[in-house]
This record gives C-alpha cells, structure tokens and sequence, in this order.
C-alpha cells in the first residue's frame, strides 16, 4: 500500500495515527505508520520533552509527528486563575449536582485538582512547537485549523511540513492559502472535533477542491479496518488519518487501570456500539464527538445549561474528567471517540490493527477488480 | 462493474436509482441500472396504474421496480378530514405567518389544495402494492423499513423481492429477520430519512451483520459519482442506492419550470454546497434531510413550534410545499436532498450520469491497483 506519502515521510503505508500516548505513537511508526504524538494534555511543556526524549529513544529511528491545538482565533489567555473567574456559578453548581447524581467519586484529598486542558492557549501551543523543534519530528498537525502565520513560517523555516484539520472544503482551502501542506479532511462520524459534512461526501470534496494546489489529503473519520482505509483512497485521499481505533490498542495506557488490565474509558468504548455517540460542546465548547455516557445525557437533559465557549468550557469541567476516569464505572465516562467505536471490540496490539488495516485494504480492491472485470 | 445483483436483475449495473418521476426511472432502467419509482406521490391508485403502464411502454423490456413507504407502526388511518382534527391551530397559525413572512404567493383561486401525502397511510400505501404487482415489477422498496408481515408475504407469493432502508445494523437485522430480502444501508448522510450513523461506519457493520443470512446490502447515502460507487463496493456492498442525484438529471419533470428550464427545486439544488442541508423532523415528522431554505430556518428560528409526528406534519405542511413549489424563488422550498447536493452543479441527462458512475468506478479502481502494487 504505497501512495506518494510514503516516499515523502519515508514511511511504509500511508496511515497516519493521532494518539495521546506515546507508547502507541511509537508502535505506530514502528509498525509502518506515521506516529502524531497528542500534546494537548502537556500543560507543562518540559513532560512534552520527557516524552519526545522518550519517543527518540523508543521509535527505532522511524518518523513520527506531534498534534497541536490551536485554534484559529486566540482564546482569552491568562492562567487558569484568570480564566475562572468567567465561568458562571450556575455553571459549576450544575456540575457539582450532576456529578453527585451520578455517582461519582471526590478525588482523594491528597490529589491535585486538574487545570483543564491549557494547550490551546496559544502561549502554551507555541511551547509545544518549540519543544517539538529540537526534536527530529517529520510533521505538526493543528487539529484546530490553520496555525497562526509566525507559526506556519517557523515552523517551515525548521523544514517540517504542517498538517491541518478541515470539515468542509472552504476551510480546507483557506489552510492551503495559509501555508497549509496537507489537510486532513476530518468528516461528522469522527471522533473529536468535527463539522455536519459526512466522510463520505467530504473526502473527495477536499482532494478536488486541492488538486491543482498540490497538498495532500488525508481522510479521517470512520476508519478502523482495511475496507474504510480502501474506501479513503478510492476516493481520493493521498493516505488516512484515524485516532479512536487506537484507543483501544494494548499499547495504550493511559487512565486509571481496572483489575481488567483496562482502563475504564477502554471498558465504555468495548462496550458501545456505532450508535453510542453524541456529537456536543459539552467537552471544549466547540462540537466534539463523544462517546454517549450518563455525563453526556445529564447535559442534553431538560434545565441543563448551554455550553461555554472554548476554553472556558473545558476548564469548567476539567475536574469532573478527572473525577470521572478515576472512578471505577463505565457509564460515566468523557471521552471523544468516532462512530468506528463499534467497531472497537477487542484490545488489539499496535502492529495487530496496522496488519489488518493493509491485508483489508488489499483484499478490499481485489473484490473491487473483480467487480470491474466482472 | 459487475456483482451478484446484476444477474438476478438482469441489469447491466448494480444501481438502484429511487426516484418520483417515471421519466428518470425509466431512462434509468434503459440505461442499464433499476429504476425505482417512488409511489407516495400517489395519492389516487389510479394515478399510478397510469404512470406504469406508461413505464412499460417506455422501459424497453428492461427491469424496474417501485419504491412504497409504509411505517412499521401504523399511524391514524382515515381521510385528510379527520386527521385534520389533530392537528393544533397554533401550528396552522405558525405556518401561515411563516408563508407570509417569506413572501410566498397563496395559490390561485381555482387551485385545489393538496392533502398532503397519504401514501404512508398503510391503506393507501396496500393500493400501491396491488396496483404495482399487475405490472412486470423487480422489486418493491420500502423507505420506511419492513412492511407488515402480510404485506411481504403477498408480495413474495407474486415472486418478488422486498427491499427496506435501514439506518443500524440493529434495524437491517429486523428486517431480514421480518423476510426483507434486500437492506438499503443508508447513512447520515443521505436525503430523506436517514439516521445518525455515517455511510463510512454503517455499510460495513451492516454487511458484516447480514453476510451469514444472504441478504444483499445496497450502499445510499452521500453517492453521486464513481468513486463513491467504488468505496461503496469496497466497504462490502452488493451495489448502490441513489436519490438526490438524479433529481438534477435532465428527464427529471417534476414541479413548475422556470424560464430557464428547471424547476424553482432545481435551481436551489444547483446553486447548494454539501453544506446547505439540514436533517429535521419538520418534513414528515421523522427526521429527514432537507434543502437549507429560509423555510427550514423558520422552523429553527425561537418560537417556532415542535414538528408533529408522522403523518400530521406533512399534511399541516403540504399546502406550504405546494405553494413554495409554485412560486418562483429557490430560497423558499422544502426539498429532501442529501449532502451530495453540493456535487449537483449541472443538469445532465440519466445516461450522462451513469456512465460517469461506470468510469470514475474504473478508474478508482484502477488507482487503488497501483497503491497496492505500490
């Protein structure tokens, strides 16, 4: 399975992963892949260079990448101490009474209570690339966009390409006006952040509108076997971008671990089917597919307040998270997944879900050549 | 392009184009694909043995079949008089402002006001059925999933198939199990009804779901060209459905002309992005892709009033297409459209499309070769 991607990133199939974990990143360069490395959850940027040092030392001298957030418009910057001040007592009142509705556990007295994510601060953004710099990372994606100008040209300047998310063609053309190399074309049943506009009709929208201007594009939303990353190229994508199918990898290891040897939120996700995921701001504050918990119905229940907007949301409930993937029950879980979370069904070894994702592809158009020879 | 359908039907292409206009079917069916005729226009039984006969006349041999809607619950059965009854001023009131705000002409004096369309009251919708089975039909579709049990047994002691939509795995099993014999897997983003589960997701997990029982699983939702008749073989199915893009095709005759030729729908087709749809309950009163219209955005507008269930909308609604139908501004017209809808840019002839369907299939196919020859 080669595309033009292969040779540019020296990679073996064209299958780029978006994962929190740095275990699963480097599987994923190791078993062929391009790795992208989450950095969203490094408020601090010397853990992101922990784990970048841990990255060159455990990836065998194959490529990686990392994945920022940076939104296309500069959120309120500040500290976290500045930014609460905008949330609404209302807010957090409702927060307090679902979590007791629900269930769910304080946190141990002793335990810090999370900042929420501040990575999408831009000063805290901007520490990720720098900190991402000194390492021999082969591309930075933004899975809010475009990057600011002085980013994109620092950014090239160091000789790396740059990667953004886009639901809909105009924005896929506007990332290419602004220094964008190649788009991910992310469409509604992905998990995340996404737009209305369905993969299906999305991919070969955004590989027309970018033809002519030469950057690639890389299909994300609903694939998680060899049959979608088939469907993905035959419609013109240049390679695949997924994250959910990873999330139950065997290398993945974040979150509290249950006697299962898997975390609460790989226990929903097992569970859930195609059809257990809300699409909500409940998360960021921008639409985000989530999986469908009792957090996420406690939100879309009568006399629940609307969403803030980002970043103010996911601080409002940070701790909540926090409270919630530390306690023992999958029904209250927060977690983005995409629709393909149906598909997640076993826990599955890096190199195991990279073999099924090639020999799927491969028997996908043979059947197709078959059918065209009828 | 070949599977196991084309020799059952005797078709040269496994497309399965459903359709309102006999014009389109039968151009569709001559060009080597199934044209489906869509019965629910029907409100007189008459009407439509009229329409096919003309079908048989002007399909030269080839196979057709129709296209029925009958819910799985039975809703209120009686004339439009008495259903009338149910539904609430409030909404009649909301609807006649909604008209005037937007500028839509009343009809002529010495037009009748339509009822409404009856065709999924089971009553109506058993007179299509009888009427269908006199003529040469290949197969009977129903939009709303599996019919009654008697209904599908009076179609099947006439030796022919029964297909349903479905918008799960879940529901593609019932209705297998209820003895459908063909399931329409139609995506989010399809026009019409549609569930929430994108193409990318839901063709696959329903052609995993049916592969033991036999039944054939025809792609829909988010296909207007080749490629995506590919990546819908390549995700599995036995073949393709396809609406919306043929309501652009040059036979399609339905609605007032314009001067310039097309339908006021039309013209609002032909100018739409895959970003102007909506998926609303404010058509039937079940969740259906429309047309982004002013007339869509009054009903999300503060204010506006809760759709009704099926079949009451459609009949508070059915004087207000009507109207809209007849008027002459494309910003004021409630028409089920899929996001392909954005892809539906010229009036083509049936022929046109299809042959389009059959090259762009082979040269995905061809492409996806040389990825995996590398």
């Amino acid at each position: 399975m080669k595309t033009e991607l292969c040779e540019r990133f020296g990679i073996e199939y064209p299958i780029f992963v978006f994962t929190p974990s740095e275990k699963v990143a480097a599987a994923v360069s190791r078993a062929g892949g391009l790795g992208m490395l989450g950095c969203v959850r490094f408020n601090d940027a010397d853990d992101l260079e922990s784990v970048l040092q841990w990255m060159d030392e455990n990836t065998d001298g194959k490529p990686y990448g990392v994945d920022i957030v940076m939104p296309a418009k500069v959120p309120t910057e500040g500290t976290s101490v500045d930014i609460n001040k905008l949330i609404p007592q209302s807010h957090r009142d409702f927060v307090d009474k679902t979590l007791a509705d629900l269930g769910v556990p304080p946190l141990p007295v002793d335990e810090a209570k999370s900042e929420g994510v501040l990575g999408w601060l831009h000063s805290v953004a901007r520490s990720h690339v720098e900190v991402a710099l000194k390492h021999p990372i082969k591309l930075i994606a933004n899975a809010l966009g475009s990057p600011p100008k002085d980013v994109i040209d620092r950014v090239h300047e160091a000789g790396v390409p740059i990667a953004a998310l886009a639901g809909s063609a105009t924005h896929a053309r506007r990332h290419v006006d602004n220094g964008v190399d190649i788009v991910v074309a992310q469409g509604h049943e992905a998990g995340g952040h996404t737009g209305e506009i369905g993969s299906m009709v999305l991919w070969p929208e955004v590989c027309d509108e970018l033809r002519a201007s030469g950057a690639a594009v890389l299909a994300a939303g609903g694939i998680g076997t060899g049959r979608q990353v088939a469907a993905a190229l035959a419609l013109g994508a240049q390679g695949v971008w997924m994250g959910s199918a990873f999330l139950t990898a065997a290398e993945y290891d974040l979150g509290v671990r249950l006697e299962s040897g898997r975390s609460v939120i790989q226990e929903a996700m097992l569970a859930a089917t195609s059809s257990d995921t809300v699409r909500r701001r409940i998360y960021t504050g921008k639409p985000a597919r989530l999986l469908k918990s009792r957090w996420t119905e406690a939100w879309d229940a009568e006399g629940a307040p609307e969403p803030l907007p980002m970043p103010l949301q996911n601080i409002l409930v940070s701790e909540a998270h926090q409270r919630m993937s530390e306690s023992s029950d999958p029904t209250t879980v927060a977690m983005p997944v995409g629709q393909i979370v149906g598909r997640m069904n076993e826990i599955r070894p890096v190199a195991d879900i990279i073999a099924e994702l090639v020999s799927g592809f491969d028997e996908a158009t043979k059947r197709l050549d078959g059918i065209r020879e009828g």
